[in-house]
């Protein structure tokens, strides 16, 4: 399927607060319109139609034909691009092949990325006669309802659509899977001098061809600085993995977000920030082993917030990559290994018995058991293994590396390394022990 | 689709040898016909019709309904089995359903599951006016070629069957995917008083309907003590797993095979094997902790021995499991961490310094770090990571569990712990960061 996105406009209110043009404005690192462009890509669309009228120039210098982003781009100039979107859209008909659905959109709306993977997929469900139309019937969270084109709809199909509706029930979110008769509506919509997209999405609302899909994440239409600040906020929401321990969750992402949110406009990478956290993690253990356990628990915990941006950075600017995550998987390892070991030399050194052999020795074991886990399951069974759903009671175990990564924190903080180890020892063998018991039941 | 078995003969040649009907001589711990559908339903078939002769009863009294084995079973009586296995066959006609393709294979047959993999999903191949016969061109492997039904072909397809042949280039091994033309044949050779279900693939094969699929793997008819032997061999080289390690394939399975074919004929379950292999690795670890490092090496050598064992048994008997495959990995991670920490106890008590800390904790990290990265490029990729395939040089480094436990034996035996330990931690790591360094260009 080939995504036509309009990117003609000038975009006149959120003009005086950047230098680029419109679809050039830079988002989280990325600008407006190469987020749409990749947030498409990673739904398995490769074929992309730009249309262009202000600023044509400066688009097609910034994003060429797409080898760089591995995508093939055509662009199509609609020089009455003042009339309105509509007659940008019509512009798609020229290269238009029988019988081809299409994906239309808009460069300056931002989706949470599972809004278009499931709207992507929702292509097959509709005839060659009819238009599907991503709709958000959740009124209350949709941003700037005022500015939103409304629709009055009954079941699954829209009746009629405007700004200014005052019956409605849903609002439009402007991407549409498109077929011949989208087309056709265009071309009659703007020799009857309606210039709109919506125009055109009336007539065929008329003839009861237009279907409604309806969308269950956020999603904004970029147009001023208030909504410009509103796509930050969604992106980076949808840039929490499922998986997070609950240290993660309600300390580390409090603090990496923040930071990702101003490492995407760098030209720093995940594998990188993966690097740094593990390097953040050596002086933790270099730190205990000097006999400095507060300075080595801050920067532990430092190096679990630090070890969350890397997959942040990764999803926000579409980097992620297998290679990364399975360097990120065993620095992670290693990182903890010398942790745990430069706790033992500061004990070791006060008390060198036994015990902190074994103590150790049960910690290292227990510290990759959470993960091992994981990825045997996922292996085993095709599906990610979440432990906020699949964990129970587990789930307050802090055993996971976030939660690891803070009980070392307290134990540097208050000179405790020796019961920072037992903890570690424990909680991680009981989880493990914990998780197989449970998976034995489900498996 | 449903499989129809023909389980109606006698079996007059190896008969004296056996107490059982032929069909419920057992195989390494299943009966044949209990084999055939289990072997079967690995390839998602559910639904049986067995077409009994011969000792009828004793065979419904074995198997019953099919309910154990999570399945359901038709039984056809054919009271004429002396004639000839077409005769047999022809019984299906009776509950044939119109379009139905189905599987008909002999309860007497034994194949290496690959070959009913392929076969099955080669059925989609063939029209409903056609015939596949899976065939054999390997003919230095065919077992007992002089007994075999030859085939001669053109490209796929049969021109001629029998057993008298001179000029042939394939053997028939026995499965099938009949639809209505197979039932309509048999029906005309009957008939014709040709008994036997070759004939009816004549008639089909003059027609040029019978296609030809061959095979790549073994198999066997059993009809005498030979080729039970036989059998048995196929099925016990089918269970070694792929992702062996060096140490597995060339000295563990020489002894864990030979101790499978025996367990199989016991109640024994893979999880209790995996636990006598955990528990083995116990009294490892407590030899090496009261100074016996001998005892100990030996012992851990074996608890890996057995550790292949409870695998090859779930794959001989179809009692594989999500669970036992979860169970062995984590009770293998347990029982390095208490053989290694046993090793270090004996090191540390004639020698306690931080040396031993710190080899000890190297060591600990790396062993479970083998496993970790195949886990984690399965669950990256969706397919598994194989040593022998994608480790290149790396795969002669004795670091996966097969090779860690075969060097902690000879440490153990030439009274050289601290040695082994600083091996296992110098060659576990190194295959970690072997591994990396190759995936990044690979993933």
């Amino acid at each position: 399927m080939r995504a036509v996105i309009l990117a003609a406009g000038e975009g006149s209110r959120i003009r005086p607060h950047f230098t680029e043009p419109k679809p050039l404005i830079k988002l989280l690192g990325l600008s407006l319109l190469e987020r749409s462009i990749l947030s498409l890509r990673e739904c398995g669309i490769n074929d992309f139609v730009i249309i262009t009228g202000y600023a044509r120039n400066e688009i097609i210098d910034y994003l060429g034909e797409g080898s760089k982003n591995k995508i093939h781009i055509t662009y199509l100039h609609n020089p009455n691009w003042k009339q309105g979107n509509g007659v940008s859209a019509a512009a798609f008909k020229k290269i238009h092949r029988p019988g081809e659905k299409f994906i239309l959109t808009m460069a300056d709306h931002v989706f949470n990325p599972e809004v278009l993977k499931t709207f992507v997929q929702a292509a097959a469900s509709i005839g060659h006669d009819e238009l599907l139309l991503a709709a958000d019937k959740r009124l209350d969270r949709v941003w700037d309802l005022h500015e939103c084109t409304k629709i009055k709809s009954a079941g699954d199909k829209a009746i009629k659509l405007s700004k200014t509706l005052h019956d409605y029930n849903a609002v439009d979110c402007g991407i549409f899977i498109g077929t011949e008769v989208l087309l056709q509506a265009l071309e009659e919509a703007v020799s009857g001098q309606s210039y709109n997209l919506t125009d055109a999405v009336n007539i065929l609302a008329s003839q009861g061809k237009v279907k409604l899909h309806y969308i269950k994440a956020d999603w904004v239409d970029v147009d001023d600085p208030a909504s410009f600040r509103q796509a930050e906020k969604i992106l980076l929401k949808s840039a929490l993995p499922d998986k997070d321990g609950l240290v993660s969750r309600t300390v580390n992402r409090k603090f990496s977000l923040p930071a990702s949110k101003i490492l995407c406009n760098t030209a720093i990478t995940p594998n990188q920030v993966t690097l740094i956290s593990f390097l953040t993690a050596l002086a933790a253990a270099l730190s205990f082993a000097l006999h400095q356990p507060a300075l080595g628990g801050i920067l532990a915990q430092i190096s679990s917030v630090i070890d969350g941006i890397d997959g942040e950075i990764a999803r926000l600017k579409f980097l992620k990559s297998n290679y990364g995550s399975l360097f990120d998987a065993i620095l992670d390892r290693y990182a903890d290994f010398f942790i745990v070991t430069g706790m033992a030399w500061d004990w070791f050194a006060k008390a060198g018995n036994l015990a902190v052999l074994l103590v150790t020795a049960a910690a290292l074991t227990g510290l990759p058991l959470s993960m091992l886990l994981k990825e045997k399951y996922h292996s085993i069974t095709g599906k990610a293994y979440l432990p906020r759903q699949d964990d129970g009671l587990l789930k307050f175990l802090p055993a996971n590396r976030d939660g690891r990564l803070f009980i070392i924190m307290l134990g540097g903080i208050f000179n405790m390394t020796p019961a920072a180890l037992v903890i570690l020892a424990v909680i991680t063998h009981f989880q493990a022990l914990g998780r197989l018991a449970k998976l034995r039941k489900l498996l």
